[in-house]
């Protein structure tokens, strides 16, 4: 680990943490396949449950993908993701465990909870990793995830659990007014 | 904007993300309480669901905490969680809701659905923050949930859903080999 950053310092904390926010309008500025690849290249790596790896990510860039994926979302959202160059969709995949572990075949019910929280840490490194790679993210759960799934995932495989708007933020009125966080002292409790 | 970092760069990638290790053994040294809420202090921000803030921490630090912790592991992680000179408890408050979202009153399980997603990305913020504070992370799933509900969140309240040991890693062993990630195109799609 000697070539490694003992901690990250002010301006990665700022980058990914303390001064990042969440993006409502982009600018037009294209991203291209190869940034997008690069935050897989990050993303993957941090850990899950035994390792399992249930997270898969489309992205969403060209005019015939948004013209497949705008009709499930709401309005509010519809207008979010046209602003943006890239949606990429975050899915479960169901059988995730094929064919590295089949002890999960016996419990359907097991293997989804276990599915579902590993694909939503491996989210939230995703979020981080759009943002190390020099983008901006702008997640939404708002959608019609039965629509999307039946669009993209027609063969049942994957369900999609939340859309993340990436790209760069617009030179005007990028983001809301940032909302509060709760205090310290009830999240946090020791023993 | 002006004052962050455009991107994270290699070290940071390092640290978080590509050379960063699920820690098994830890050293003796100790981690103060000041670094611990410094962890929270970045983990708090990221985004989630309409900014719900459903995930507890709590740092498991004393001998006493630690004695009512290690009876609930199996041995295999009882072993890791001894090394550690803190394990964090990562909770679900089950009525994260209140008193701000009253609406989310009606539908219990849409609630706890919301909640466990949030929760989950919250624990991956979390995880990464660990290690943007210069401390290492050794995630660990496998405890009697039950037991540890029943211990520290006796109201019924908060759920339990993932423990953290955290510190720095020992001299000799301190984590495993690496697993093996998914190949990249069974992970990525495009449209």
């Amino acid at each position: 680990m000697e070539s490694t950053a003992l901690r990250l310092g002010t301006a990665g904390e700022k980058l990914l943490f303390t001064e990042a926010r969440t993006v409502k309008r982009f600018s037009p500025t294209p991203v291209g396949d190869d940034r997008l690849a690069g935050i897989w290249d990050l993303a993957r790596w941090p850990p899950t449950s035994s390792n399992i790896q249930p997270l898969r990510v489309l992205f969403v860039r060209t005019a015939e993908g948004f013209g497949r994926l705008l009709p499930h979302l709401p309005e509010r959202n519809r207008e979010q993701a046209r602003t943006a160059p890239v949606t990429a969709v975050l899915a479960l995949d169901r059988d995730y465990h094929e064919p590295a572990a089949p002890h999960l075949n016996a419990d359907e019910v097991h293997r989804l909870d276990l599915g579902r929280f590993s694909a939503a840490l491996q989210a939230g490194y995703f979020i981080l990793a759009v943002r190390a790679a020099g983008l901006h993210a702008g997640p939404m759960g708002g959608f019609d995830h039965d629509g999307v799934d039946r669009e993209f995932f027609p063969d049942g495989r994957c369900t999609a659990l939340l859309l993340v708007n990436i790209g760069h933020p617009a030179a005007e009125n990028p983001w809301r007014e940032r909302q509060p966080r709760l205090p310290v002292d009830r999240v946090l409790r020791w023993a």
